[in-house]
């Protein structure tokens, strides 16, 4: 099997889960060098600035995991060093900035991936063959639920583009993903009903989001940013042939039967502990896929309807009305 | 206790259950007659025309189980008899006659109670106790799952009012009973995606629709007239502190473990068997609430707000946009 | 349908389940007579002494629901008198009497039915069904709990033959009427863990009962007087293709999520809200049994074969062994 | 923190798991040899013989992973070269073996630790916590489902002691571990249903066993060599306060309702899915516990009373008797 020599651009949370999953759990996979302004690794590995670590020989790949406003510039470095590319979610805020840097990574013809992890948790995974293989028969109605345990700082929120383009975007995706199928309009209904604060930063913490599919089909998805349990994390399809659907993941499967009731733990909490498969097998495909000269599970276009989607929303939530994806973009006039 | 005689009008499926319910499980109570043009009973009971009926000395209560287009009738006939009202819905499928008989009937002085069942079901009560006791704090997002095993013949499809007014009406209800607060716009999305007939027939099989409240918590009910395994209820309630929810309930729960995976039975097929508890409850609380002079626990102006709700998600489908309830009526000016 | 015409003896917690059900919820029969020292019936049913209603022409069965020690008088009454009998359990707390009356009942040509009313639960038939269609393949081990919320007063406790006559005789039941095959051995370990007051009256509140079939399969049945979470009663078979179970009835099926954990309602407390609907069932496979001739599903040799489990256990439990069947009774010398 | 040196002996697939652990997963720890007749490591890690492997200068601790047969003989080994000792179960098939090779060790002051890894199991541990805590009160019963997806080859059988010593042997440390009390009697039924070939190898394939505590109260174990659905491992305890259970571990949760019924997946199928996190935990205990130079969390005395208690299952099988611990061995004068 082919080695495949990886740089990482970026150490926080996601970064040291790649970075420890790319270390210890995947084979034929190097890191090569590390970029953190941060953060220092005294393993060998050598450090580097993002530029460096990009133009440096040797290095077949390129993971960003750093910021999301320098995510389009690395891409852009990237692709014309011929490194493929893995990305972190969102690819950028601007949309004309994803259409740039996708036209320079289509002219350099290196591979991107979006770090879409969910698609490899081995709950939505199931829900997927599933629909795929037509056990649920035509699929009518996809309903996520994604609540977040807590907002993030407010700092935070105030660069992270709005709960949609920074929170949902991962359903957005699921919701293309579980479907198989291109949505056309958006209906968002949003408020803030936990934190004022929210609100003075001009976002939203709540939202019903319905996806209309181009065959009439519909998603619901329902976000909160603020669930007192802990991370919920659920998903179902219902198609003609019947219904599928997955529930959050526990940390134990107990059951407590005293006096007072029933009583059980409460859902793995936020997405490092949910998501720990998903991001081991996400990496996993991103290298074998390299290795096999295969297509990458999730593409830098998925990454752009996803964001469209996105965008959709926060136009009806903003005009109070259903506002088509064409109304955004003309995918159709987007090569992909 | 107080002795209540009431009189059946329409001895259909719904008409048999109150029948058994009043004969059988209901103490204090007497069927004084019946009127059905097609069931003859020959227990001694007297079956005579419904305004026969309504007029009958002794009556109490007369119970309007009869066809849609025949309840606005019976109840003004009722109210001006001087006899208390229990009439399934819908109430009618014009706003206009509602509003006329709703006015005949406070006129009148006697009381009507709307056949909303479902509030009456062991799980959403408990739910609606959670909710009223603070169990989960400030409602944010409701969400309520209602789908058919099949949809009814198109005949009575036809003059049913379409979907939102014959199914969804249930669910526009409890979703004001749950949150305990008031609707003021509709978003709705609806398709025809199991049978084409069903569009021919100038209805839809399939929709989400998006309730906003006038705090800005949201619910969200997701229709279909068909699941293939069978008649699908459940609720979910999420708010400040925290989630309920509630599942179907099933003919049994046994799980089979064997060499292909796990099973278990499917849930209770329709309405007769899911709700027999609710049925029973509600006539309960109807009778004991006559007998002890009390306010009844659904009124006419809660069959009322439904029907605007549904009648704003028609306006919404039609018109792909918000609707709100101030467009249908304004309620206000409506005394209650 | 042939009207068939009872006579309820004992009016207590189960006679009034049965007075009930035969009054509201089984056609084509009538309450004739009951006899109650205790209980006056106002409705027009004729009330007097068991010996009178038992007498009494034109009744075809009697209901015996009187206290234990007077089953076998009535019994051996009724056959004698010609009339077909339901008892409930158990039939005596001399297994001599037991087979005396046995001999009796024969010997008159009537039917006898012992009330293991829980043959009729809903859960244990589709368990009982599964068997017997061998989706689990041949019956290797069956499991049971079966748990009380509290222990009987200590006056009943003292008259009652002692927890595995009184209590566990269900389940002994039970495993020859899931597994569809005999018992030849029985090991029990028992104590006294939940309140001394039990030791004093010579009974036993927990045990671990293990029975050996014929074929090698076994069961094992866990007891306990007191539950502090309610009325526990569980059942798994496992077999050669395959395990079925099935959990407690629930008065709801809510969940709720709260800062603390998930939370659920209690299982059913007690066995007239758990049993409601095998109580009802069990009375109609009766009196239709009676209507068309046909074989009663339990009949007075079910019974014995309990009550020998039953002794064989305590006998275990006494001399610290396994017991066989066959020390209790010669089973094959019994005519059945 | 003290880095601790270690080597394996033996890389079957117990063995490869805490090479896998060792190597990737836990910190501050060092592989320094390996050894295997047959499996060969080309990534610099050096190979020899057990006896080189524990007589070798920097290796603080041996993990014993070899066949049965080879437990005690490198057991005394380690201790009389001073290392401290990771044993997989079982310890030696000879009573007499294990209480010399304690002594060994007991003399050495080296400290060993028997791989009873499901101790360490999530939904185990969550239990024992409970029952540590008073959650569940005293505890009186408990109850173990053990069974294996299917039989080990009829040669390995022949040589592994006998199902209670080879695969109830985690049943009987669970038990003790979860009460936290010492058995005193066992009480085994035992069968051979699933293969005539075990019956020939002079083993059994099911079996119900109860154990007594000193206390009176009582747990009850339910094995199969063979479960068509899998590998099955749940534990419930009930006690004074309430009661407490785990299920099986799942590699998703998904739930599909079609027109046949409801359908999930099965059980993780073998110990190596369903017990990943154990193997990680109990080596991070064992490794972080040298580091620390505190006690080991299982010691030799553990794996010492497993085996009393899986011999006398099997005289009771033999003898169809209860049988004392004290039969077996006198505990008291085992220095421990």
């Amino acid at each position: 099997m082919k080695k495949i020599n990886v740089g990482i651009i970026g150490l926080g949370r996601i970064g040291k889960i790649h970075f420890e999953n790319l270390k210890r759990n995947i084979p034929n996979v190097t890191i090569a060098a590390v970029s953190d302004p941060l953060v220092k690794y005294d393993n060998g590995i050598p450090s580097c600035s993002p530029e460096e670590l990009i133009a440096m020989k040797g290095i077949d790949a390129v993971i960003i995991c750093s910021p999301t406003d320098t995510h389009a510039t690395y891409i852009e470095l990237a692709a014309k060093a011929g490194k493929h590319i893995f990305c972190e979610k969102p690819h950028d805020l601007s949309l004309n900035r994803v259409l740039e840097t996708l036209a320079v990574v289509e002219k350099s013809g290196v591979k991107l991936m979006l770090g879409f992890n969910r698609r490899f948790d081995p709950n939505f995974l199931k829900i997927r063959n599933l629909v795929k293989s037509g056990r649920v028969g035509d699929p009518h109605v996809l309903k996520i639920t994604s609540r977040d345990p807590g907002p993030p700082p407010i700092t935070y929120l105030k660069s992270s583009g709005g709960m949609f383009l920074d929170m949902s975007i991962h359903d957005f995706d699921m919701a293309r993903y579980i479907m198989g199928k291109e949505v056309v309009e958006v209906s968002a209904t949003a408020a803030v009903l936990t934190d004022p604060v929210i609100k003075e930063a001009g976002d939203i913490d709540t939202a019903v989001v319905t996806l209309r599919f181009e065959d009439g089909s519909m998603a619901v998805i329902d976000n909160s940013r603020k669930a007192v349990y802990g991370y919920d994390q659920r998903l179902e399809v219902f198609g003609s042939k019947g219904m599928a659907k997955v529930d959050n993941n526990m940390p134990d499967n107990h059951e407590l039967y005293d006096a007072d009731g029933t009583h059980g733990s409460l859902p793995l909490n936020f997405f490092m502990e949910r998501y720990t498969a998903s991001y081991l097998y996400e990496m996993k495909m991103f290298i074998q896929a390299l290795q096999e000269g295969a297509t990458l599970p999730v593409s830098g276009h998925d990454g752009l309807k996803a964001m469209t989607i996105a965008l959709a929303a926060g136009k009806s939530v903003k005009e109070n009305r259903p506002v088509r994806i064409s109304e955004i973009i003309q995918l159709d006039k987007v090569k992909h």
